[in-house]
């Protein structure tokens, strides 16, 4: 370890203004969305405007040896962004060229930084868009999507981020750059490492460009129906309905009554039934009038009240509800935002679970599910003091029922997250789930990228 | 290293009749279909039945230093599945077994050792399938498509293997048991070991079983369409601007003029016209019929003559001219089957290429690919004299005309193998597509998994 001023001092000789060392982007640099926040402040924040520069802060780093934290736009929801005392943070955010745009071979080559929404804004006029869709994609970059294995609504139909990417390029520990992948449909030569870096969190290499997978915008109408049941269980019940009759929408939300109610109050609209939940459904592409057709019906024969439009206008006003959930949170107190995912049959079981959690832990917890997929996003709310950056961590009995529920998704024969990763808040269950000889594995293979582990120590698998 | 003697007696107490040593057994296990023959005969087959005798065998490797070679129903095309001298051959096709079908979940799980084509047939009733269409379908096994990473004609609509599997569970070399991956939509704890596994053709673990990502089957009629076009660049730019126009095909095969002759002297049709290529497309689901008037347009504008038949049986038989190409090849003599795969846009460029293979090498390369996702199967053609068990191997002419072939696809940013695997027979191209940095990278991983080396050595990454 060299000491912190003479890695700032190499740092600024190789970077100059791209090292970044005022008190506001030190204290930025400790958090992202999630609520954690790392310990101290990191040596610096650089800007990284090429690979070059990449490379030459990695070097600095293998060389001193001095842990690195990459990030992008830090809208992140497990901490996996944070860095903190002796660490640099490098941000990959100005990065943001699209390199290439390909309609005849349906991909794209971007650097890291470019957001997920601007990319696609950029890709419309040639009838193209990039598919994961993650809540944030307005302010999340395609890197950070990569580097998370990003999800989002529209996963069930149209695929996660595993789905659409062929090839990323990454510099190493020690700034060698690697081009992973390929630009072909097709493509088996060696290991598939590309698939390997995708959710990797930052711990085997530093993302600075991508080929992504492209579709084509989906021609035909879109039809949204919204419908309303009872309770939170008769809903789950009905989306594994909507699943088992075949047909396949291309979003399907669900929110229980608590995130109803706080969205509802948030819009100022008028407040739900009490207990009711809802689901939110749309059907896209040529067949989409006849698919909300016998979604409604599936529906109604669950016990739904049930509204359809097949009004692209009314559709996004009936799908702002669900996506008013986090500023709604807000208005209720601090809310951290967990991600469990299970088998899709297993959702009302699920439910169940978190309605027991609720009770025993005395806790609330509104709940919205990608109920298409299985995803779930309970949020715990809680208040508590800000600290003196302004953030609020989660006391321990939050944690506490946290951990409750983590295991009853893993019991379901669910995963500890669907999409937004592992990062410093889930890394003492991870070992829960992989297993501990997979967990030592998967140790080992981080240490062949970065032997020294200076990538992003502390993330993931640290305990 | 112990004495094979002494292997086969430890083989042989702790697994019973499962140790196959007849001639016949040991002969077959030295190859696939690729026509490469492993040197010598292995110790033995093993015959699993169960996880547990795969990890007694791999326990027994380990401790005696022994070489496993992983086989399914070894119809792979690059040797990756052939044992020779001092080798254990263990086969996991008596696994065979679905161990649970869950429609309203979308998944399967399997042992690796049921064909592809058994399992869709016993999906059907349920309405589901499994959307990995190798050519091989009907005689080679799940595991194997895993451990290959295989595509097949409908990939650039329904996806490859990658796209179709959620989990996988390996024996390491050291007979531990490891279940990766989720029964879940979305997942990201951790790294994403099962798509290190797919394609990694033996080296990292022997999979034991899969959970695997199933779709319904496509309702709606199958429209299928045969273009006839003067020369193969013609048919190639064609099939281009079916991917431009944007409508979808579930599958769209090329054939070239002298690989559609062959396949219209073998199935005793009137000949093609001299230099004719064809093109054979078909389009599915709700849209089927507009989408396929659609392609016809497409098709005309590009200057083919165009057949359009809704009818399911019709379309069979169109599609059984392009089905029938290896048996056609092996009419023509022994062929070595390559499998390029190029960004689509490159078609025309890359069938360019093959001609001029042919010209400077003065050897016939009949050609089809799924122009749909830029997958290319040049077949190299040639005559030799089999060996004492019957296979033929490839000459040093033609060799010498795929290397040229292979560096080709690689300038045209195109990939080594797109379906088929490294195995023995590509090992030698690995470093060229690689790089030096990310072959010694990913030789380092397969040690993480197998530090002795006792994995299908010899494969994918020696030189």
């Amino acid at each position: 370890m060299t000491a912190a001023s003479e890695v700032l001092e190499r740092l600024r000789a190789a970077l100059g203004d791209r090292v970044d060392t005022t008190p506001a982007a030190l204290a930025a640099a400790r958090a992202d969305k999630s609520g954690h926040v790392a310990s101290g402040l990191p040596i610096a924040v650089v800007h990284a405007r090429s690979v070059e520069d990449v490379q030459q802060t990695l070097r600095i780093a293998t060389a001193t040896g001095t842990p690195v934290v990459p990030r992008g736009a830090a809208t992140g929801l497990a901490g996996g962004a944070n860095a903190g005392r002796g660490e640099i943070a490098l941000s990959v955010r100005l990065m943001d060229r699209i390199l290439e745009v390909r309609p005849d071979d349906l991909i794209a080559v971007v650097e890291p930084g470019i957001l997920n929404a601007e990319l696609n804004a950029a890709l419309a006029p040639h009838g193209l868009w990039w598919a994961p869709d993650p809540a944030s994609r307005a302010i999340s970059t395609v890197g950070g999507n990569i580097a998370t294995g990003a999800g989002g609504l529209l996963c069930a139909k149209y695929g996660v981020v595993r789905d659409a990417v062929l090839g990323v390029d990454i510099v190493l520990a020690d700034g060698r750059l690697l081009r992973l992948g390929h630009r072909t449909v097709k493509g088996v030569t060696g290991l598939d490492l590309t698939s390997l870096v995708i959710g990797s969190e930052g711990t085997l290499g530093v993302i600075v460009g991508a080929t992504l997978k492209l579709r084509r915008l989906v021609p035909g109408e879109v039809c949204t129906i919204a419908a309303t049941f009872p309770d939170v269980r008769a809903a789950a019940q009905a989306s594994a309905a909507v699943t088992a009759s075949g047909v396949q929408p291309a979003i399907m939300e669900l929110m229980d009554a608590s995130s109803l109610a706080a969205a509802h109050a948030l819009l100022a609209l008028a407040p739900p039934t009490a207990g009711a939940s809802q689901l939110t459904i749309q059907t896209d592409g040529p067949a989409a009038a006849a698919e909300a057709d016998a979604v409604a019906a599936v529906l109604r024969a669950a016990g739904g009240a049930v509204a359809l439009s097949r009004d692209r206008d009314e559709g996004e006003r009936l799908l702002a509800i669900r996506r008013s959930m986090h500023p709604a949170m807000e208005r209720l107190g601090t809310a951290l935002i967990e991600d469990v995912s299970v088998p899709r049959s297993a959702l009302p079981a699920m439910f169940d679970e978190i309605a027991r959690v609720e009770r025993e832990h005395g806790v609330t917890i509104p709940t919205v599910a990608h109920a298409g997929d299985g995803n779930l996003h309970p949020n715990f709310v809680f208040h508590a003091e800000p600290d003196e950056f302004g953030v609020v961590e989660a006391p321990p009995h939050i944690w506490a029922a946290a951990d409750d529920l983590f295991r009853a998704a893993l019991r379901l024969g669910g995963t500890l997250t669907g999409e937004h990763g592992v990062g410093v808040l889930k890394r003492r269950w991870l070992a829960d789930e992989l297993g501990a000889d997979q967990w030592e594995l998967q140790r080992q293979i981080t240490r062949v990228f970065d032997p020294q582990g200076i990538l992003n120590p502390g993330k993931v698998f640290a305990s």
